[in-house]
C-alpha cells in the first residue's frame, strides 16, 4: 500500500522520555530510573482517564501531576527549584541522534511529515527546536486542539484533516505500542518502531510494519511513498 | 452527607488480584510477583484502551490478553494446562479476610448494596460465590451490560440506575484510586480503601473520605446511612 504522508508521535518516538531520569538521578540519588519510569507512566495514564471522563487539561498540566505522583510515591520531595528543573528538562527532552538525519532524508525526498502529538504546542515547538528539528516538519498538530488525548479518534482524526488524504494514505509511526494500536485502528497505515525490544501489546490488532529505528522506518517510508 | 446505598468494586477492593501471584510463582519461579503485577496493569490499561477506541471486549478476555503480554514480556512460555489454572486461579480469586464480616455487619443494618464492576456477571458470579459473598449483596452490576469499562460514565450510570436514587446518595467504594476518582468526578460519595498505603492520584480531585480497611469503610458507611 502506498503512502502519501507521515504523522510521527513525538514523546518516546523523537523525544527520550526517560532522559529525565539523569537529572532525577543527580536531585534523588538511587532513585532517578524509577521516578522517569512512575512519571512517564502516570502521566499516560492521566491522559486517559481524563479523556474517558471528559475531563481535559493539558499535557504540560498532566506532566506535572505525573511527577508529582512519581515524586510522592518514591518517597521523594523535590524543592521548588528541583520541580520546576525536571519540568524544564522535559520541556527540552533529548531527542534521539538518528532523527536529524533520517527527517532529513525524508524531508529530501518529499515526503510531507507531521507531528501528531499529546503534547501542548508549546512542549512540542521547544523539543523540536532544541533538539534542530524544526523546519523539517509542515505539520505540527497537538491534541490540545482538539481537547482529547490519544488514543481518542477525534486526536487521530488530526492527520488526514491536515493532509487532506485518507488516513490509510498516512504512515503512522510511533514507538509507543499503544499508539500504533489505537491508530491502526483508527485506519491508518502504521508502523511500530520498537525502539526497546518489547512484546506486541495483545489487543487483537497488528501494526502493517515494525522497525527498530528511525533509519527502519524512513527505509520503509521511502520505499512505500507515492509521491 | 447521609448515604442511602453502597456500591463496591470488585477487583482489588474485595477480591485479592495479586493472590494469583503465588500460582505463577510456582510456575515460574522468581518471576511470580512481577508477572501478577503486569498482568494486572496490562488488563487495566486495556480495558482503557478499548474503551477509549470502542472496541470492547469483554474483561474474560482482557485478563486473558493481559496475562499472555505479563509472560512475553517476563520471558515465560506457559502450557495451555498453567494458562488455564491462571485463569482459573482469577475466576476464584482469594477475597480479603474481612469481607464476610463487614458485608454481613452492612446487610444486618439494612445497608442496600451492590457491587459495580468491570469483570463480566460469570467471573463476579464465580468469585463472589467461591468468598462465600454470594447472597450479601442486592445488585450485581457489570459493565458489560454497556460495553464500557470504568472509568467510562455509561459504567458508572450503572449505580444510580439500580438503586434509583442520585449517584451523590450513594456511597462507592473503591481500593482502585484511579476508579474513586472517576466516580467522584462521576457524582458519587466515594471512599478511598487506601489498602496498600499509596499516594492519592493527582487528578485534580478527591474522594469525600478514606479508609484502610474494610472494617473502616463499614464504619463509614453505617455512620452516614439514612436508611
Amino acid at each position: 500500500m502506498p503512502i502519501k504522508a507521515i504523522a510521527f508521535d513525538a514523546y518516546g518516538t523523537l523525544l527520550d522520555v526517560y532522559s529525565v531520569g539523569a537529572l532525577a538521578e543527580e536531585f534523588f540519588p538511587g532513585k532517578g530510573a524509577d521516578i522517569a519510569v512512575t512519571w512517564r507512566d502516570k502521566q499516560i495514564e492521566y491522559t486517559r482517564l481524563r479523556t474517558m471522563c471528559d475531563r481535559y487539561t493539558d499535557f504540560w498540566q498532566v506532566t506535572g501531576d505525573g511527577l508529582d505522583y512519581a515524586c510522592a510515591l518514591h518517597g521523594v520531595a523535590p524543592t521548588a527549584q528541583q520541580r520546576a528543573a525536571l519540568m524544564g528538562a522535559y520541556e527540552k527532552l533529548t531527542a534521539f541522534d538518528e532523527n536529524h538525519a533520517q527527517l532529513t532524508r525524508l524531508k529530501a525526498a518529499g515526503v510531507p511529515m507531521a507531528i501528531l502529538s499529546n503534547g501542548t504546542r508549546a512542549m512540542i515547538d521547544s523539543a523540536l527546536e532544541a533538539a534542530g528539528l524544526d523546519g523539517l516538519l509542515d505539520h505540527v498538530l497537538s491534541v490540545d486542539t482538539v481537547g482529547k488525548f490519544k488514543t481518542a479518534p477525534e486526536a487521530y482524526q488530526m492527520g488526514p484533516d491536515a493532509f487532506g488524504c485518507d488516513a490509510s494514505d498516512i504512515l503512522f509511526v510511533s514507538s509507543n505500542c499503544w499508539d500504533i494500536c489505537g491508530a491502526t485502528w483508527f485506519g491508518y497505515h502504521t508502523i511500530w518502531l520498537n525502539r526497546y525490544g518489547l512484546p506486541m501489546e495483545r489487543l487483537g490488532v497488528e501494526p502493517m510494519a515494525r522497525g527498530k529505528s528511525l533509519k527502519d522506518v524512513a527505509d520503509y517510508a521511502l520505499a512505500s511513498f507515492s509521491g
